[in-house]
């Protein structure tokens, strides 16, 4: 016998959860929508080298799943999907009009060690904005964001959304913090996992790179300070952060502003953004997303600049626990049509058939059982209604409606049956 | 510069072909759902080794995009659903209430020579009933496939459902065309291929394979007889086939039986049906299925039973061409609010808030340009009104409502303005 796991950090979705992820990801899809964004699709093939020249080293060395076909071309499951929009936009950047929203619904592939939050196989949310450097997009962006979480039944007491600015935390590395040139990258890493770490640990990483103790202490100050820093930013760093002009204006309340936000995708060129949970229980980063201002250099000459965001549905339905706002599974029918001998499985066709006319889901069985076993199937399935098929009744072509939710029953025409059904329905 | 194709035998889907798939699926998944099927999920990566085993020759050895972890594992994209469902069924067989309805939506891949119905990565409706041998079963599946092709726009004139029996087959060579034992599997094999082949060249093949002439006329003759053959069976092969079960009963305008439907797939054990377009230009087969006696007997020792069938994109996607029946791509938007200035960009995203709040999709401009460019580009993306935010008129809360199909405008207070944009969307 072979075992019946899924491979090692894979899921299957037996019907109750795969209706949660729909329900969760179809409330997303409508909200966006809202905002006029239009799905799309990949494949999960693609060639190795666009990831290998892109998603960073870790990924590329570490966890790729890769693989040569038949013919001998280096082929990679898609460990992410800005790589593979990229490739789309600008393959057909001639025929689409820029800028565009876009949204898709991928799974992704990274050979990791599994844990909380982390499986190798992942669905995920991607929106994108493609075509424009214009800060009008971040406010969308965000807005997007507070749309999707309000959706879902998130208030704002349960996350918030940290936004960063490359740019500008160079300029505070350079010009405020006075950090050497060659130390610049290096530091930036260390931001990156700047409230992960304990300070001292940081401090003697930063001091084996080359940085001093009291340069490191300003550092730290520096980056306290919160907003405070930015008046001390030269004034073009000022003007050309979209954050910075956001922070003055109708918009100002979607975020927080924090220097500390890094990501570690090489893309991002200014805007870095992180949504956290801030429930004790679960505080950590649920998804982010940046801006940006050249997505498809591999592909094509023509600079075209973009922001965006992929949210995962490993990290977000714990969120959602967390917080009690999984949604229930769907019930699998309305009705369960039953006959109460086998001459009258063909009747209860007929009457399943009349019922799905006015889209109203219904089963019949498949094998014969008695009414009391065939009711507690219907009740387990979920079904409201049982519609009996009984021999005597049936001359008359009329069945017995019994709604399962309230012990109530009537003898009713099939005619009249779809109808009457719909309004108990309706009455809840 | 990277190329911007896809892999070879993979497609992008931009977003107007994304709404035509969804769609077509989205239809297609509300007719299985309203015969009570549910929708389930799993990976696309499995252990290589159970298609080796079961998926037969073709598909294992010259097939699979197989592939080995940094752990060793050996791997592969699934190139159908049965093996992975069946794992999955097995795996939870204690905790299902059998018979159980599931469906699914997935992404296959085959190495294969991309040509015109077949691509290397495909998209696929399965549906199954897993857990009765009952005719109910073979009725009911037939009845789905009515209900999606019905759902799909598809009239009776533009395809059939043709379906044989293995079982019944085996004892039409066995007991009426009298084929020696050890050559009735080479027999089904040439059967498969009995209407793509000229006649000559079958006749040649059964010779060499040790068939004579006068045998192979005989069982030609015996196959065109159609329907005619089954009162020379033995009984109990007769009584024991569901579709002869089914050729007396109210089910049998479902399907026409064809003895030379024998499908590839080797855990098919009776019933096997394929449907196909019946128009000239496209007289091929669409999809098909069938019925398996011990699905999981790679994973469990308990036995279980299943019928159903999977139905890809590509060949379904053609059919439609052929029928005119393609859905045309859904707009992006229901409308754009325009603000004709970059200082009305706040009042532009509130007009839009307050229009999303009634579900209604909307987008704003990214970027300012000129009204007329900007409604230019509303009018390009579908969108059936324009909401204008003038200066003088935001002074009191009003704003343009303009109906892009009729060119009729009017004036309008904000709040008023969702109920009134979705009485004249509804009024067409």
């Amino acid at each position: 016998m072979l075992p019946t796991t899924p491979y090692r950090g894979t899921r299957d979705f037996l019907p109750p959860e795969m209706s949660v992820r729909q329900q969760i990801f179809g409330t997303m899809f409508d909200a966006v929508e809202r905002y006029g964004y239009t799905r799309y699709d990949g494949p999960i093939l693609e060639s190795a080298e666009i990831y290998e020249a892109k998603s960073g080293q870790e990924i590329a060395d570490q966890q790729l799943y890769s693989l040569t076909d038949r013919g001998g071309r280096r082929l990679a499951l898609r460990p992410e999907m800005t790589p593979s929009v990229a490739r789309m936009i600008a393959g057909n950047v001639n025929s689409l009009q820029l800028p565009v929203r876009w949204y898709s619904h991928v799974n992704c592939h990274r050979y990791e060690r599994p844990q909380r939050g982390r499986l190798r196989e992942h669905w995920q949310l991607n929106v994108d904005i493609f075509g424009s450097d214009n800060v009008a997009c971040e406010i969308e962006i965000f807005e997007v964001i507070h749309e999707v979480m309000s959706s879902l039944g998130a208030t704002r007491d349960m996350w918030v959304l940290r936004a960063g600015d490359r740019a500008v935390l160079d300029s505070i590395l350079r010009d405020v913090a006075k950090i050497p040139q060659d130390l610049v990258p290096r530091t930036m890493s260390l931001i990156d996992r700047w409230e992960k770490m304990p300070r001292e640990k940081l401090r003697a990483e930063a001091e084996e790179f080359g940085m001093e103790g009291p340069r490191f202490d300003e550092l730290a100050e520096i980056l306290a300070s919160g907003s405070e820093v930015l008046s001390r930013l030269p004034e073009d760093v000022r003007e050309g952060s979209p954050l910075v002009q956001m922070m003055d204006g109708d918009a100002k309340d979607l975020f927080v502003f924090d220097p500390l936000i890094v990501r570690g995708l090489q893309y991002y060129t200014s805007t870095v953004f992180e949504v956290f949970d801030l429930s004790p229980e679960n505080n950590r980063s649920l998804f982010g997303g940046g801006r940006y201002s050249d997505l498809a250099g591999l592909f094509t000459t023509q600079r075209i600049p973009g922001i965006g965001f992929g949210m995962g549905d490993v990290t977000l339905a714990d969120f959602l626990e967390t917080h009690g706002l999984l949604p229930e599974p769907r019930t699998q029918v309305d009705a369960a049509v039953i006959p109460v001998t086998e001459e009258l499985f063909p009747a209860a066709r007929e009457v399943a058939w009349l019922l799905r006319q006015s889209s109203v889901r219904v089963s019949t069985p498949l094998e014969l059982r008695k009414l009391g076993k065939e009711l507690t199937r219907a009740d387990r399935s979920g079904a409201r209604f049982a519609v009996i098929v009984g021999d005597e009744e049936w001359q008359d072509r009329r069945v017995v409606l019994r709604d399962l939710a309230h012990q109530q029953q009537e003898l009713i025409a099939i005619e009249e049956l779809p109808a009457r059904l719909i309004t108990l329905h309706h009455e809840a």
